[in-house]
């Protein structure tokens, strides 16, 4: 069995249009037997912090040498610019808008900007600039064929970190998932395992291992399977039980 | 042309977070080269009945040999069991908990209990112990190494059976699709085609061929695409029309 | 690499329920091998026209020899034709209802009527008919052998054409997109690019580059990706801000 050139798509484009089928066309077209999966095309329209959280958990779970093209653009046709890049022995493409930030985290990379072809439609470069990009180097083409190296450094994203307060670890809410899951930025790096959880005052309790462990309908927290406190209701939403979204606090009592 | 390993993935993740592509990350890791295809992410959360009633029904498109990894998973984490087993010449991976009571049906299996790797995210056996297996059956890994059999008897669910009421044959809604046709369990094995329908006392009249044989927005009733009474609104929604959904009531007059 | 066989899928059938993973199953069956995209499952029910703009879009992005398999279809099971042809060096599949009205524009054609197979599904032709015709377009069957040349015309959508009322052209709008943007039928064929735009009398400016151009929240004009002038809204939706949809009125003033 012979593995594929593989590339990943991440966008705000969703599915009920032809803009994601379009990219695909010009994938296909460019690079013929590759394999395209979907990440999610259903990033809130324009918000590089959720495309950046769903990227960042999920490209390391595909082979090395992977290609992932990311699309969370809203400056899309102005002068930000257009990355190609290699870290931890994947590829990524996409905008250097932030969308980037946890990938770059502890990565040596190597960067190029890509040209924006004469043709390219001011406001669909995830057709026109990214998935030729993508295609290349799925195909084979050396990084530095497709642009001049980047000079300086890429554009992140900034994280507010958890800090400590007396006997706690004070945290945020970073994601919602479609469960109503509250993701949080506490990871098990900070939380130990005899931690008590807190959302805006109200006691959660300690750490559960999984759902089963609380009570139909009750409130629970637990490290998730992205390595971070997650605070979830059992068959429900925690999201709409607290009416907490990103950005929302979080406690962990250590004694 | 080479028939390529062919995996479907049925799960509740949705499409909107990063779950499923990390399964199919994982699935790609270690059986490159298979084909995968989602036959839905949209079961409602948690609902172990939809996912089967959709499992059962298309499971048998797919050609023989075909993986089907099916999540709907609740009790993830708990002592609930994992399986994997052959039945009608496919192969089916997910959580003992009656999502695989159709495809049981009728069916001579030999089933398998998955044990849970060490570092298993227990809110995410879908990528951590379901997709392993699943792709280990599509690369040829012989289902025997992959667990003990299973000890006594795959959970079921209890489906509600058709049954007579003086000259009719009484049944239920059984699935609500996506453009509000009530799906029935009353099949052509019960229902003449000369019965009249009912749906809970409303007179929907004798079985039709098609939409196209009522008037626009008119009701009608016809054996749907599974082999099933289904209710329907020409152009419209019987779910909405008649506020109806899972659990109504139908009737089959027969004479 | 080997470029393998392509088949497109556009349907209204959503995602939510089996029925495209039925038709993929038999297109994998048929034609092993075959790789399969989604342009969209989420054309409105029924909506023929809108199938029709997203089709006529997206299609010529793929490689030639794609077959497009395309289901929007209130007439299922009904006298209206079924159809295969041969347009621009590509594959189409599906009724004969208009859907393929932006295909046939300017084409050479070759169309034949498919029969319907005896035990299809009269509310399902995209998993009895149409997709087992796609599969054996894509596996190398000749057009031929797959049903009689049509005789007459393919039924097509009439469409308002933009029309000159003094110094002005006037359009309107076709399409909507997910981010309420508004596409219209106006081209860069009538509009140069000194126009000025109006909107139900609301002048929204000259033709802009990209969202960039216009300040966070503005309401700006610019020549689209598929050609055709279009409005939106930085950062928001067009669509709501004016409370417009299909078929509302757009002016071009040229002096």
């Amino acid at each position: 069995m012979v593995s594929l050139p593989l590339i990943t798509l991440l966008t705000d484009f969703g599915t009920s249009d032809s803009y994601v089928a379009e990219m695909k066309g010009v994938l296909l077209g460019a690079c013929p037997g590759a394999v395209l999966v979907d990440i999610t095309h259903a990033v809130p329209p324009a918000d590089v912090r959720a495309g950046a959280y769903l990227l960042g958990r999920a490209w390391h779970w595909f082979p090395p040498g992977s290609v992932h093209l990311a699309v969370v653009d809203p400056g899309v046709g102005t002068a930000r610019a257009a990355l190609a890049f290699r870290a931890h022995g994947a590829w990524f493409v996409g905008p250097d808008n932030g969308l980037f930030t946890p990938v770059l985290r502890d990565a040596e990379v190597e960067i190029v900007v890509l040209p924006t072809p004469p043709h390219a439609a001011p406001t669909f470069h995830g057709r026109d600039l990214f998935a030729p990009a993508a295609a290349a180097l799925a195909g084979g083409t050396p990084l530095q064929m497709l642009g001049e190296p980047l000079t300086g450094m890429p554009t992140r994203l900034t994280y507010t970190e958890p800090h400590y307060e007396g006997k706690s670890v004070v945290g945020e809410i970073v994601y919602v998932d479609r469960f109503g899951t509250l993701v949080t930025n506490l990871t098990t790096e900070v939380v130990p395992p005899y931690a008590v959880l807190e959302v805006e005052d109200l006691d959660i309790g300690p750490l559960r291992r999984t759902f089963g462990d609380a009570p139909p309908g009750g409130l629970l927290a637990y490290v998730g399977s992205g390595g971070a406190v997650e605070i979830a209701v059992r068959d429900g939403s925690a999201a709409r039980r607290l009416g907490l979204g990103v950005g929302g606090r979080i406690r962990a009592r250590l004694g």
